[in-house]
This record gives C-alpha cells, sequence and structure tokens, in this order.
C-alpha cells in the first residue's frame, strides 16, 4: 500500500529555502563510551545487522514525491520501494589521533553535503577510532522531515536507561508511537521550531509569505508597529553572504558548574549560556579586529505565561538580548545580559498569545526571509546570532552497553546569519554546538574553546573555586 | 598579479554538461606500500606540512570567475586569493578492517560529491588505516581544468623513480612546465580525452553544439553517411538515467598475464582487456536476468594511421566493437572480439585524417548529446559502454619512500550511460577502474571479481598453467 502524506506548510517553507547554500538540514553528534566487555568489532557487527533488517519505518522510509523541484505544489511525502539501507547508514572512521579535533573536521565535511532529495533524505554515521575506544554517531535530517527536536527525541526512545540492555533496536526500525503520548499537558520546549511553528499561524507560509514577512518589516521600519522595533544589530561578520561548508566546534560543561555561577552572579542559567556565548564571541571577534562598538544581540526562543491564557500554560516567544560585547568585565557582561533577558521576557509576559506571536513573527522575519528565494539581502538583519538551549535527556542512556558520553546538536545557518548556537542538556551536561560557514568564520572552532575561557573568567571574577575539569 | 585564463571549447563543454547527476569531475585512486622505515604519522607530519606551505602553483589555484553560471559566456580562470588548502587537501581513514572493499566504499562516496566551483575544483584526501601499513591518495579534478591524462602525468611528475628520494614536493606545489615538452613527436595517448580534442575540431561545441551535433545524429538515422552507421546496441541496464552517487570497484592484473592470453589466443593486449570487461559483463548482467541477446557493443579510443598523414604520426579514433556477450564460450568470445576490433582498426586506417575524425565524431556524438543540457533521452545510445585503455608510467614509482602499488583511474558517467570502464597501465600492471550510478548498478564491485573470473576461465579454456596470485 501506497503511504502518501501532504507537507504542512512549515515543512514546505524549509523545502522552499532549500539552496546549495543554505541547506535545511539539521543533525546531532553523540559520543559513547564503552563498557567494559566491549567487543572490539562493535560497529562491524552493528553493520552486519544494519543489512540484515531492511524493515525501515516511517518517516525514515519517505522520499519526496516531486525531488526535482522542492516547491512543487503537488509536493508530498511517498514511500521509498527502493530503500537502499547501506546508503543511509553508513561507517566512517577517524585519523589518527581520533580526537575532538579531527571528529570535529569529520562532522563539519558530512554536515557540507546536501541530503539527496531523490532518497529518504536523512544519514547516519557510526563513527570509529575515537581516542579511548569510544565511537560515535552523526545523524542529518531534513528538517522538512523530522525537525532537530524531535529527532533528539526519537533517538532518546530507542535507547535505553540501563547499561545492561544490549537490545537496544536501531531507531528508524522503531514503528512510529500510535498516537502521540499527550497524558499530561506539557510545556512546550522552547526550540526555534516551535517559533518556526507558532508563527506560522499568522503567516500561511505555503501561500503569500513573501507578501506577509514584507508588511511586517515595512511595519517595523515605519515605526508604526504597536509593539517594540527589533533593535538595530551592528554590522558583523556573523552577518553576511554564507558559503555551502560548514565548520562545527563544541563544548560540555557540567549544569552544575554553570549553575553555581548563577547563584553567585544573579540570573537564570540561561543567562549564564548567554554570557558564556558573549565572552567567546567578544574575544574570537575582537582578535580578528571586527568587535563592533555597539554590542552584539541575540535572537533566543523562551517559554512565556501569556496574561490571556486561561489554561495557565506556556507559550514559545522570540526575545532579542543584548549580549554587552561591548563590556570588557565579565561579571559586568553577565548583569548588563540579565538585565536585557529580564526585561525582554517581562515584556513578553505582559502580551496575548496572539501578540507573542505577532512579536515573534517580526523579530524573526529577517530569518524567515533569508529562507525564501531572491528575498536575501534586502533587510538588515534583526539580530546577530540565534541561540537556542533546548532541554534534552535528563538521565544517562546507553546504547548497547555504551553510555551516551555527549550530544551535541548541529542546527542551521541561513543567509545572513553565519553563526548558529544551539545547546542541548543532557544528563547533569550542557552541550554546545557551535555550527557556521567555514568561509565566513574561518577560526570558528575557537567559540568553543574561548566559552571555556569565559566560564572561567566568570568563575574567577566572581571569586568562586576554580572547578575540576568538566 | 591577477592571472585570468579563458577557457577552450572543449572545457566549456565540461561545464555546461554539469550537472548534480552528471558530474564532469575526473579521480584516480592510488595505494603505497610503506618503506621499513616508514614514520608511524606519516600522513600527520604531511599534513604539517601542507598546512605549513600554501604556495599552491597554477593550475591549481585557478577557480571560475562566474562560479553561479557555469555557461557565463565571460567564464574563465582567475586565481583564487583566497586559496584554502586545507580545503583542497584532507586526511581521511577507513574504518576497520581496512580492506579493499571498505576503500572503494570510501571512495565510491567521496566521488559522489560534486566539486565547489567557487574554490579551485579539485580535492586531494590522504586516506589511512589499509591494511599493511598502506595508504591511498584519492584525488578528483574537475574535466574543465584538468583532464584525467594529464592528471596523471602531473601526479607522475611528483613522483620519483627511486625508494631514497625522500624529499619529493606535493604535487600542487610545483610549478608547470615552462612549455610543453615535446622534444620528439610522440604518438598522441588513446584517450576520450584526446578524441573529444579531436572532435572539437569539427564541432565548435561552445557556440552551435546541439545543432550540429543533431545533424551527425540526423545523417546517421537516415543512412545517408557515406561512413558505416553506429551498430545499433540493444537496451541493457547500462543505459539508463543516472543518479548522483556512485558505486567504484577495482581489479589489478600483471600485464604478463594477459598478454600471455593474448599471445595464446590471437589479438592484441586490448582485445584482451575486452575479453575480461566482456566476461564480466555477460556474467553480471546474466545473473539479473537482464542480458541482452544482441551482443553489448563497446566504445574505445584506439590510435590508428591515417592514409593521408605526410608525417606518418598516429590520430586517435573512436571505435565500435563487439562484446561478443551472446557468445557462452570464453575463447569464442575472444575471438568474435578480435575480429570485430580487427575489422573496426582497418576501416579506420583507409580513412583520411578529417575522415576519422568525422567518423569519431558521430559514434561519440550520443555521448557528447548527453552532455548537454535537455538533450538527454532523445536519442538511443549507439554503444552500451565506453572502455578506455591508457597508458601510465612504464616503471615504479616513490613517495618519500612508499612505493606506489596501483593507480586506478575514475572517469565519467553520463547520462544514458550509467558505467565506464578505464583501464591504466603502470608498471607491468594493469589497473581496471570501474565507475558507475549506484542505483542503475547496485552490485557493481562484482564486475572486478568477474573480470578475474573471466581470466581464469580464459586461461583455462586455452589450456595455460593456473596463474599465481596477480
Amino acid at each position: 500500500m501506497a503511504a502518501s502524506k501532504r507537507l504542512n506548510s512549515l515543512d514546505w517553507s524549509f523545502l522552499a529555502g532549500e539552496t546549495r547554500e543554505s541547506m535545511m538540514h539539521v543533525g546531532g553528534l553523540m559520543t559513547f563510551v564503552p563498557p567494559d566487555d566491549a567487543p572490539a568489532d562493535f560497529l562491524r557487527q552493528l553493520m552486519d545487522e544494519v543489512r540484515a533488517d531492511t524493515n525501515v519505518q516511517s518517516p525514515w522510509n519517505l522520499k519526496l514525491r516531486h525531488p526535482d523541484l522542492l516547491t512543487h505544489p503537488l509536493q508530498s511525502w511517498v514511500e521509498d520501494r527502493n530503500f537502499d539501507v547501506e546508503y543511509h547508514v553508513r561507517r566512517s572512521a577517524l585519523p589518527t589521533p581520533g580526537d575532538e579535533r579531527e571528529l570535529g573536521i569529520l562532522v563539519s565535511r558530512l554536515h557540507s553535503h546536501n541530503l539527496d532529495f531523490h532518497r529518504p533524505p536523512w544519514e547516519v554515521h557510526f563513527i570509529e577510532g575515537l581516542e579511548g575506544g569510544r565511537f560515535a554517531i552523526y545523524f542529518k535530517v531534513h528538517h522538512a522531515l523530522v525537525d532537530g527536536y524531535t529527532g533528539i527525541k526519537i533517538l532518546s526512545r530507542s535507547m535505553s536507561h540501563t547499561a545492561e540492555a544490549r537490545d537496544t533496536p536501531l531507531f528508524y526500525l522503531i514503528p512510529p508511537p500510535p498516537r502521540p503520548p499527550r497524558t499530561r499537558k506539557e510545556d512546550p520546549a522552547p526550540t526555534l521550531e516551535a517559533l518556526w511553528q507558532g508563527v506560522q499561524g499568522q503567516l500561511d507560509v505555503s501561500r503569500s509569505a513573501v507578501n506577509a514577512l514584507m508588511a511586517v518589516i515595512r511595519s517595523a521600519r515605519k515605526q508604526d508597529h504597536q509593539l517594540v522595533a527589533p533593535m538595530q544589530a551592528p554590522l558583523s561578520p556573523l552577518n553576511q553572504k554564507i558559503s555551502r561548508n560548514r565548520r562545527f566546534a563544541t563544548q560540555q560543561f557540567p549544569v552544575e558548574r554553570l549553575k553555581r555561577v548563577a547563584r553567585a552572579g544573579g540570573g537564570t542559567l540561561n543567562d549564564v549560556v548567554l554570557a558564556l556565548c558573549a565572552g567567546s564571541l567578544r574575544r574570537f571577534l575582537d582578535e580578528q579586529g571586527s568587535l563592533p562598538a555597539q554590542p552584539l544581540t541575540a535572537m533566543l526562543p523562551v517559554n512565556v505565561r501569556p496574561k490571556d491564557d486561561p489554561g495557565g500554560g506556556n507559550a514559545v516567544g522570540a526575545i532579542l538580548a543584548s549580549l554587552a560585547t561591548d563590556e570588557p568585565g565579565a561579571v559586568q557582561r553577565l548583569q548588563a545580559i540579565i538585565e536585557s533577558t529580564g526585561h525582554a521576557k517581562e515584556q513578553l509576559q505582559g502580551m496575548s498569545k496572539n501578540a507573542i506571536m505577532q512579536f515573534s513573527q517580526m523579530l524573526m522575519a529577517p530569518m524567515l526571509l533569508s529562507m525564501l528565494p531572491g528575498a536575501a539581502g534586502r533587510v538588515r538583519p534583526a539580530f546577530n546570532v540565534a541561540i537556542s538551549n533546548v532541554p534534552g535527556p535528563e538521565n544517562p542512556l546507553y546504547f548497547r552497553g555504551f553510555r551516551l558520553d555527549s550530544y551535541f546538536p548541529l542546527s542551521i545557518p541561513f543567509k545572513g546569519y553565519a553563526l548558529n548556537i544551539t545547546v542541548v542538556s543532557y544528563a547533569q551536561t550542557l552541550n554546545f554546538g557551535f555550527i557556521g560557514c567555514r568561509d565566513a568564520l574561518p577560526h570558528l572552532q575557537r567559540l568553543a574553546v574561548y566559552s571555556r575561557e569565559a566560564l572561567e573568567d566568570l568563575e574567577a571574577a566572581l571569586g568562586l573555586e576554580p572547578a575540576g575539569e568538566a
């Protein structure tokens, strides 16, 4: 029986935005620590298993009906009857010494290749040769098929909470749950996806997105919008054309270490996350002589309680926060960030749900615009960088006895937004994924190093004892 | 000083032919055997050296002036002032066990990615993790920048004839020779490139290629051409649309082993090469129930002596040969091939140089047509597969003490021509590179295995002693 599934307008917009340079796939990088009794040829055995069972489940068996015209008006997902499992599931290896640097280089390369729309648009790479007997999984999937946050949830479901379970199935062999398991009302996660989904209702991207977006922009320019106009972001190397190639860097911290800073300095965990990004970006841009005099601004998705929601539930809104990169002092910078995010959230909380969405839409408009063909470059950036802090699995996960050690997200750089920072929490750690354009940001990996230094600077300035190795 | 170089019309035609599915890059795979005193971190040291010296020489520093419109009327090569050496020169590693199969999988993947036209269109990959302490070099280059045969010559120049030389430079750091070293009149090598170059004079591809080619086709169809019309090739899985993904397989034989067969069976070394391809293709297609009743035909470039050349020099022409795949007997198949190539070459030798070119042009027209946008699928294939047998370096070569063990070419599959077989001779071996579309030819690697079996069948049928391991 041929499955066929229409795309919703959000999915459609990710196809419409796909170009050779702005690729709309998201990804994740997971590293695993072996159990004492790990077989030396674990990944080879796994590949034998991959070849033996090709009963791939939805949505992993779906491909586009019109792969050569992504914006085809009758675009839909259809089952791939020639599913070629060895195309989608691959083994790779790291050159010596198999350290984080080599892993970053390999994953940067893999993330730079566009997906093949003539097949289900996803790939998984089992990567061997990491130091310490570890291995890694890198996966990528087009945002039109699965968003990053759902990807995390699906991958979590395919892992176990105990080291003893050795029969954990491969994620693409797990049938989708019969219906969404909404037993209780949950707050939405503050992801870019949730934001996009929210503003989608206002826009109807599939029909006249450009017109609707341009109306928002014009309104903001004329200052006649009833809400606060986006801050004017300074020009910076973060906001330029992007090429098709990527650089990726990672950093992991214990949650407790950042919480200690939040307790000493005031503010939330998220404020400290922003302060680390800010300290890192300040040094990064300063070193190349391109630190703007005005502070950089970040756009971030947040959970807010609208004033008119009868159920008392939360909504996801977008705020702009100053990163206070003009401020040399680490503590002063953190204070400025706390003040900025506090003010922005307060403003949002005074709004109705509808107004939150209109406001978020306005803030995100330049990024949405940059996804539409021909629209890029017509508008100034309203912010410099998108930073997301997304909740991930709370407890340690295992894949056949191998402990999941880290989970690093790879989000989407856009035209005009050459850097994306996404942070995922996992088992009392925060995992930073810095993804950017190879040419716009030639030394991107330094951002990961400098974020650690920013944390050390903050700890020192706040008079905290130096922390042990994260 | 800005270098700028116009493209000749042949180079231009390779840009015009570039699509996501039909990529016009060629490549080579070289494996190296270590000396006894090889440093364990040889490739890491090499990468340090790569990063230290970025004085890249022409043509390796040239990129297109109009990368977003390959067929731009003012297209030219310009110097890349931001040359990013670590983009072009890369380290990779093989998963365990690091055998030929894993090497084939990695190189198939690397060859499936299109080149970035915003940079000089070439890449080199140093591949570690091969069995026996060996390493490999895979390189790819767009045919518009360097053709495969020239690529072989340039790489040979960057190697040494002795194991003692340890200062062999990297090929892209060697300045181009001041002028072509034509000290004596050499026969042209019978390559696809030489053929293309030859027919180019007749066509002027850059101006009205479609019209000129269609005239040739119409003439062939009406049977009013004074030369023999192309044989009607049977339909086969080799002649279908291709996807963007490749499979690559390799095989190496001692030249002497094939010569022994040629002596016993009659015919030339090239006839035996064709017989191995024929035996392999017969079994390959038969196993999937798609062996045509009519014999497959191959198009091959050959050296011929035109009747009117006053200097007595050779020209490169194209012939069609039957692969006699309808013939079950190995010796009978070889005999039929010998007869077919003999007849075709005889015919060519009776022609003037001009007529040879017209004839070759006619035979190659469908392949040339398939390179032009919009033209594919309008013509039946005039042959089933292109097979080239190209002379390579005669004596063993070394790179810093590592002995070059094999050199496998990767040529271009086209729309309608899903398989290409190219053979390069090197130091008394013949190196077969089978490159094809991953989807049209799902088990392509069997062709390499079956070519060895075809040789064993021929040896047995001719009553020759079994040969030792090649």
